[in-house]
């Protein structure tokens, strides 16, 4: 028996940062994806292979002891199929590949993509189906330790029910709405600075809510502002060309507040001047900034234009359908 | 017989990125040493420990082979001291300890400080006097290849003779003015984000000058003219506070440019922003930028006060007087 599942990366359209301390936000998921291939194994030994090495352990009634870990990266992941062969009584052997097109520390949620198809192959592998609103459960206290204490979980919904969606939170307990009307196309750039996650979200917000607290929430509801304004666009049955630079002006401005939250980098600034320069209806960040990815929202028309001017700075492009299929698992 | 060496760790005040374009800076040295500790012992072996792992290899005749380095960032360091000890004909096998006060890959020029205080080291173990002016030929080709392929060697010409140097190059010829006359004082900040100077230096900067020729050379010619400023006056006997000021307000205008050129990164500009509003004369990035250093002037007055600011950032500190003692070389 062999398992293929899969989880798409993703990009902020809005609210990140914010949305660590609960504001709303939009997110979508974008057309890259990590994979997780699995088969069963006669034995007791389990073995995942990544980019990043290798983990091997012993496999006795559901409990994992005897473990190897290669790449001390690795071992927020091994508690994590520890824990879930646990949660799902896997019982059987088995050997996994993780293959990923997710840039690593980009901000594209590479990390997120990984729990996610790995949560949905262990979960396939013991005949249990997991609905992908359920996944957030699951993965969520991992993906708090993997961003240093705070972290919005809302990369986890995104990459398990796919598509655009927006995000609430009330008393701890997660709200989504799913746009499917509007089709959108981003094209990404990865500016190839790495920035871990744990930087901006763990250290430097904090240190800034600790300085000037009433600037920082103030900046936070003025993205919330930004963030209703983009619910209302992205609900319309179809955009017209008005709105949709409507929609593109809501991401600068979202870029702006970013930047005075000194959240942007440079070569995130170049990108996206580049990009607004070659006819980007808006540019911005995503994710948690100081590197990694930007996307420009293009037209079907621009986006070549686009591409090219942000391969003129020397960063990575992908260009990709703003809204894509979440786990997909298959059985063969 | 023992020998230790060390040299200071660097700040520009002014001009560096336009440095590697032959365009003239103002340098200093300051109060943070990398220090090597070197002596002699029987057999044929040599051994050097530095904080990034070890080098040990067998000496021949004033060769080395059998080397063996536990970490592949020594193997340009392996080169370097391959090569004097072939310049210098070293004879006598040793052990030698690299210990650094420099934070690595902060724009301090840590790794101009280590050649040196090796530099220093390994000729004096050769009974040799290398004058201080002469290191610059003896690393530039090395900090090239440190760099990327370019690099303005200004960090060897102050980590070797230290204070404050005004260098200018013609014809690849350095020429170097001392200020001797102004005490000036800073408080450098470590951002903590790490930037090799290759992604500035040899990527960035390129892929800018591709996109826009004029407009970057017409940056370095403001920063040249900045530069000139400057040196009127530092070559003054004394600064009265209101060039105090004036000296402050040229380095916010060369940092205005860097910034204008992409090379600053947002905890810098935070950095940047508590020191202006704690009280600093001036303040700017320093060296590659994207993360590294900054520093802000200072004066015994409002020293403390700019380092408490600083700290609140979660960035290093250190107090030090701009312009300190080049290369020290002691034989116990």
């Amino acid at each position: 028996m062999k398992i293929i599942a899969s989880a798409p990366g993703n990009i902020f359209l809005f609210g990140e940062h914010a949305a660590v301390y609960g504001y709303p936000a939009i997110i979508a998921s974008v057309d890259r994806r990590t994979t997780v291939k699995i088969k069963d194994v006669s034995g007791d030994k389990i073995r995942i292979k990544s980019q990043l090495g290798t983990i091997e352990a012993k496999l006795n009634n559901s409990k994992l002891t005897d473990r190897k870990i290669s790449n001390p990266e690795l071992e927020i992941i091994f508690l994590f199929i520890k824990q879930m062969i646990e949660n799902f009584s896997v019982k059987c052997a088995f050997e996994a590949e993780i293959e990923s097109q997710i840039p690593v520390g980009s901000g594209m949620s590479s990390s997120t993509a990984v729990l996610c198809s790995l949560l949905g192959a262990l979960s396939e592998l013991a005949d249990r189906h997991i609905e992908p609103q359920s996944y957030f459960d699951y993965i969520f206290p991992f993906q708090r330790q993997i961003h240093g204490g705070n972290a919005s979980g809302n990369e986890i919904v995104s990459s398990s029910i796919g598509g655009i969606n927006y995000i609430t939170k009330e008393n701890d307990e997660v709200k989504r709405v799913q746009f499917s009307n509007i089709e959108l196309n981003a094209v990404i750039a990865d500016s190839l600075v790495k920035s871990p996650t744990k930087l901006t979200v763990a250290n430097h917000i904090p240190s800034l809510i600790k300085r000037r607290r009433n600037d920082v929430f103030s900046k936070f509801n003025e993205i919330q502002g930004i963030v209703e304004e983009a619910v209302l666009l992205l609900s319309k049955e179809k955009l017209i060309d008005v709105e949709e630079k409507q929609l593109g002006n809501l991401l600068n401005l979202n870029q702006d507040i970013l930047d005075k939250l000194y959240l942007s980098h440079p070569k995130l600034d170049d990108c996206i001047d580049e990009a607004r320069k070659a006819g980007a209806l808006g540019a911005k960040l995503s994710g948690s900034g100081w590197g990694g990815i930007m996307f420009a929202l293009a037209t079907p028309k621009n986006q070549d234009n686009i591409k090219t001017a942000l391969e003129s700075t020397g960063a990575k492009t992908i260009v990709s359908k703003i809204g894509v299929e979440g786990i997909i698992i298959k059985r063969k």
